[in-house]
């Protein structure tokens, strides 16, 4: 056992009673070889926490559930809330070099280069927005381990663990892979601590935490950024420029076309799962331009344990008090799986920059931050295609009437609905930046015109089964 | 596909509009053998309800992450909030039939007898707490079945699933099975729909939903139940009548003694997870008893890979708006890991009762509640002790001026700790209470008198050893 310095652990204890009453959400990440000290580090200051907002998360080797997920779900979904603190024991650093040690490339879409990009992208992405990210290498001179290792070898009863370490030193050269991550300082740099004497090495690791937090916390009363949605005076749309009489389909015709289609999707399902390629559908679009009909078509025929649809409305408390992709991430489809999603993480740059929920730098970075998003997400196997439904202003105003005096489709239509309408030209503006900022290789916008509902929806599942298609015979070529 | 009636899909919108407004949960399951059509019913049904707030949980054959976890665990996590849908493709039935196939015992402390009473608690439970199951067994005869499979057979790309259900279908008699459940009508009974024509079974299954709903909601518009604690007015301990100064233990004696109960810990760790047997610790006590000092001293050695220390405090808005075991049956520990709870699922009929947050038949039934939540733990493997630790009126009084007094304690007590024991009483009547009603053999209550931490301390971690050696034991013999 550590014995800690009751200062030190005093003070440790008021500073992130601190940061948890400022609703700071930290990450105190520690790596290190094994045998190097770090379990018993990491359980004092697992103990020194208050248990009410701490939670320890370790990062085992990836085993086969783990496997069908995108690289960094677990990190998102375990994400803390606004001022809770998670210890991360071994992390997306540990897990990378594991995923390189065994070759593990089955849902990778990319060499380990980009997934080593993705991870950076994370972390930037959480500290922007408010994250506090602490980082700690372990460092322990092998005489110390050996030391660490006859201890275990010893006891009868610990000895697997002994010979399990010892297989994972043999296995790869972690304190190599790890000094290639150690340089680099552009986003949350490394805290050395040489773990020569434990008491010592606790106490560089307490300080540490209190400096960082200290300096934090003195950030967090600096002045608040400004919110303005920033919309030009005179906007002029460029993209939502269609001839919507020409896109329409006869009643007729679309009752011949829909079922092939239909079954064809299914197919599609079926290859996918047998792929283990995950597909992620979004769909937005103005009010009443038929996202919800448009997806029913496209899952008519589809198996419903393979697919999940997720309506996104407002968030909720513990949405909030998250990341604001964190209710994505945890959502994306394994692999296999299909993700619809009505409405998405573009509300980020539509309705929370329209409505000014969000201030100005925060949803202007987060174009940036939605493409690394979805790289990442490609970086794990999937395809993602990306639905913009666009009607025009008056028939926008038909569907309204329709549904106010239809009664089946009257609880459709809310004040709200009504008052987005009045924005009607920020919308249009919101969304074309949107569209052209977020429109990527691996994450396409297909901007559908909606005023025909049967052209949209014959339109999207061609688009999918095409794009699947593609991707498909790829990967039939790879394998 | 299967064509809805419009009208019936229509009105089923519209209960459960209503169920959603008034916070009803609901959770339709839907039973039937592969091939039995029911994967296009269900996905009729899940396009039919409103994606804001319905999910589709599919219960797939048990694999290994699974296993790691008691029986009902994944149901218990994906209980649906108030207000919310659950359709169960598949369900806790599926599961016991093919637990009972491929003879799994690993986290099976029981026989699946026992597995099934779980389960029929687990549907009261829910039920008595405002939950409403309705059970859908779609019944197909084989020559029905044979054109499915035939059609699928016929498909190139879906041939493999023709070919998974025969296996499935060849390796165990579903149907009889289910027959014997289907005859339970005990808690919520079933409903089979005949699966001769898809568009019959459609309304069938709608109506039904409908018309169960319509009852339910009829029901709601009742008077609710009176909120009383419900005490004597002159209650005398039996229970906590020690002499606290008789159970003690000098300091040099506790130094000596400590660091080999918690070395004995740390191995029993290791052999708990080689066992992969779960251990569950539960610390009840008066405000200032010392449950955390305790705690910390039998974590001292731990791995904190292998465990999770769960600080309870007041539930949040999303744990309110389930079932009240919900935020516990989350956190019971996989197999192999040991699961702290610093406070618990007593508060029920603890602070609950006491402050009135609960009625008082509900907070009465919840004694049988919790013995059946941890019986069901325990069928599942686990190892489950509780502990209250136990203080007098003055050590409390003591505690608490000593924490005001010292500023490095200050932030321990607050304004509801003194509130709390205005209600000194009441606390030790609930207690009582709770200590009689809930202390089984399968998860047995160890009062122990904490006016001497040390005492209390070393009192636990001996219990804690004696009892997982005793289970250790009784595993290395089975195997």
């Amino acid at each position: 056992m550590i014995s800690i310095d009751k200062e030190l652990e005093f003070e440790l204890g008021e500073i992130t009673r601190r940061t948890h009453d400022l609703n700071i959400p930290v990450m105190i990440i520690i790596e290190g070889a094994p045998a190097s000290g770090k379990s018993r580090l990491s359980n004092a200051l697992y103990m020194s926490l208050d248990a009410k907002y701490t939670d320890f998360i370790a990062t085992r080797p990836p085993r086969e559930a783990d496997l069908r997920y995108p690289f960094l779900h677990r990190y998102w979904y375990h994400l803390p809330k606004d001022g809770d603190i998670n210890i991360h024991f071994r992390s997306w650093y540990s897990q990378l070099i594991e995923y390189k040690d065994y070759r593990i490339k089955r849902n990778i879409n990319a060499d380990f280069k980009q997934i080593e990009d993705d991870m950076r992208n994370f972390e930037k992405t959480l500290t922007d927005n408010g994250y506090e990210i602490l980082k700690f290498y372990i460092n322990t001179d092998k005489e110390v381990r050996e030391r660490h290792l006859q201890k275990l070898k010893n006891n009868p009863v610990l000895k697997w663990k002994a010979e399990e370490f010892q297989s994972r030193l043999q296995h790869h050269d972690y304190d190599l892979e790890m000094e290639h991550f150690l340089m680099d300082e552009t986003v949350c740099p490394w805290t050395r601590i040489d773990f020569h004497n434990k008491e010592e090495a606790a106490n560089t690791l307490y300080s540490s935490i209190i400096k960082q937090l200290k300096i934090r916390i003195k950030r967090e009363q600096e002045n608040k950024p400004q919110i303005d949605g920033m919309f030009q005076r005179d906007f002029k749309t460029g993209l939502f420029t269609f001839d919507f009489d020409k896109e329409s389909i006869g009643k007729n015709e679309y009752k011949d076309m829909l079922p092939a289609l239909q079954s064809r999707m299914r197919e599609i399902q079926f290859q996918l799962y047998q792929a283990k390629i995950p597909l992620v559908l979004v769909y937005e679009g103005m009010d009443a331009a038929g996202k919800g009909g448009n997806i029913k078509r496209t899952r008519a025929l589809l198996d419903p344990t393979g697919y999940k649809n997720n309506a996104i409305g407002a968030p909720a408390d513990i949405e909030l008090a998250h990341h604001y992709l964190w209710r994505f991430a945890k959502r994306t489809p394994r692999s296999g799986h299909i993700g619809f999603f009505d409405r998405s993480w573009y509300g980020r740059v539509l309705v929370e920059r329209i409505e000014g929920f969000t201030p100005a730098s925060a949803w202007q970075r987060a174009y940036d931050e939605i493409n690394n998003f979805e790289k990442s997400l490609y970086n794990s196997g999937a395809i993602i295609i990306k639905f913009f439904l666009s009607l025009d202003k008056n028939e926008q105003l038909e569907r309204f009437k329709e549904r106010e005096n239809n009664p089946e489709k009257r609880w459709k239509i809310t004040d709200e609905d009504w008052r987005n309408r009045e924005k009607w030209d920020l919308y249009l503006e919101a969304s074309e930046d949107m569209i052209r900022k977020t429109d990527t290789a691996h994450a396409p916008w297909k901007v559908i015109p909606a005023n025909d509902k049967r052209y949209a929806r014959i339109t999207a599942l061609r688009t999918i089964i095409k794009i699947c298609e593609e991707h498909l015979a790829k990967a039939d070529k790879r394998v």
